[in-house]
């Protein structure tokens, strides 16, 4: 395509440089779809890191400063800072600069974003469904978008050129576009990404709670399963915090399911009841082809 | 080391051709373990595909048969099948022969065979802490012991020639071997790979009993934690389903422990209560650090 040779973005401004905001200041630049990336981040030593590494032109611990002349703005902080952070920007947005974001949750960022911001900027919420378990602009890389999901969720009324616009770019960092209203983005996340992540945290917590003893032996005999749960367990505790305080109703209604079919599950384990768990055993293997079947394995 | 060259074992019986029967038979042919290796299996289909992939030398229906001249015997079919096969093999059994297995409990498995066993024929339990998603005798493969623990768990007054002997057979394939009580073995295994599987098992079922549309989401969206939990709940139904009948006590125990914690967190959630779970979620990272320094990751 003859667009991917010019930038979508004059100058964008990336509030928050950890993994993903440094994933996604390095894959602007290298697939060219940002003229210019600032970075902000509340940590001078990570402002340096990020300059010092080349992911971004200049950083400042200012976000009034890092928004001042962008045409496109994203917050890649933990979700429970966007309120504060939208607030202290509002007033340094140029007109018709698009705000968006990559958070996990999009109920709760359309509710602390949008009333700060003033009328003819476009806010509209993404959230590229990729990460590792490491944290910091180091863990960065320009491909951890590639062939991932990016959901885009504009709020009732957003600015149709923008929410375009915004889908545009992830798609020029290699990703697949679906767009869909918040409230259906928050239930399907609760379920693929945050439930996985409590119970993850959870079932690492309880052997961290073991004495001293087993637990060397449950590090060292970890490869039959567990060591796949601290992978997961290994993501930033306040990305994370932040995640389950801003989607509680969600992850709660589902959190009841599972604990619902954990003890029917435990129920059939103490009375010896075979066929009802090689019967749930079996069922499973049906959603794990379709996962194969649709290249997300 | 020259003793690498010369066999261990002159026929070794492998009963139960699959996902680790059938890693095992090709490790003790490439590695030089064992100078025969027979197959059992009861599907006459498994029989001749092991033949005709080259992963034994022959193949039979008949366990009997195949024990028959063994100076080893490894039972690697679910452990719910080992009393019955003990039974059908003892009086075939060549005096001096070693028995071992794979099974992922240990004192069931002495409780289920040792009993049916001849005096002079020793009962060596082993488990080797690999395997993969997949199942049957093409999903094997030599290397999938190296580098990986195996756990042998001689049963008080086991005969400590037979017990080195097989933990030199692990050895040879690649494995580094630890030697346990098998009481010990089942409560650390219920932790480390028992609950995982439970657990992943669980939510992957929650998720199949979502209506369809939310289900199709489910999968397309599953690169955030859930798709990993699919590839562990992809296991084999009938070998967990005999995991989990024959180390009750220790995965109830360690079952009781996750649900107080998990109920802790979603308490904090309910609650809103930010830093018990930052505090819970940051705790978990020496557990992962632990495993990357054992190079378990």
């Amino acid at each position: 395509m003859t667009e991917s040779a010019s930038p979508l973005f004059e100058r964008v401004a990336i509030v928050g440089i950890g993994l993903i905001g440094s994933s996604l200041a390095r894959a602007l630049r290298q697939y060219g779809v940002a003229r210019a990336v600032v970075g902000a981040d509340r940590s001078e030593a990570v402002c340096a890191k990020a300059v010092e590494l080349g992911i971004v032109d200049v950083a400042t611990t200012e976000v009034p400063v890092a928004v001042e002349g962008a045409d496109l703005v994203v917050l890649c902080t933990p979700v429970g800072a966007y309120a504060a952070v939208a607030e202290t920007m509002a007033d340094h947005l140029m007109p018709g600069a698009v705000v968006s974001d990559v958070g996990s949750v999009k109920q709760a960022v359309v509710r602390d974003v949008a009333p700060s911001l003033p009328p003819g900027v476009a806010f509209i919420p993404a959230h590229p469904v990729a990460g590792t378990e490491h944290s910091g602009p180091e863990a960065g890389f320009a491909e951890l978008f590639q062939g991932r999901w990016c959901i885009v969720t504009p709020p009732p009324g957003a600015a149709a050129e923008a929410a375009e616009k915004v889908a545009d770019l992830w798609r020029r960092v290699g990703s697949r576009v679906e767009v869909m209203e918040p409230a259906r983005h928050d239930r399907i996340l609760a379920i693929t990404s945050h439930l996985p992540h409590l119970i993850a945290y959870t079932i690492v917590g309880t052997a961290a709670d073991l004495e001293e003893e087993t637990k060397s032996a449950v590090i060292q005999f970890s490869a039959g399963g567990f060591r796949d749960f601290t992978r997961i367990a290994a993501s930033d505790p306040i990305m994370w915090r932040d995640v389950f305080l801003n989607n509680r109703e969600a992850v709660l209604e589902v959190l009841q399911r599972f604990t619902e079919d954990l003890t029917a599950l435990q129920r059939a384990i103490r009375w010896g009841e075979g066929d009802v768990l090689q019967e749930r055993f079996t069922k499973t293997r049906a959603i794990r082809r379709g996962i194969i079947d649709a290249k997300q394995a």
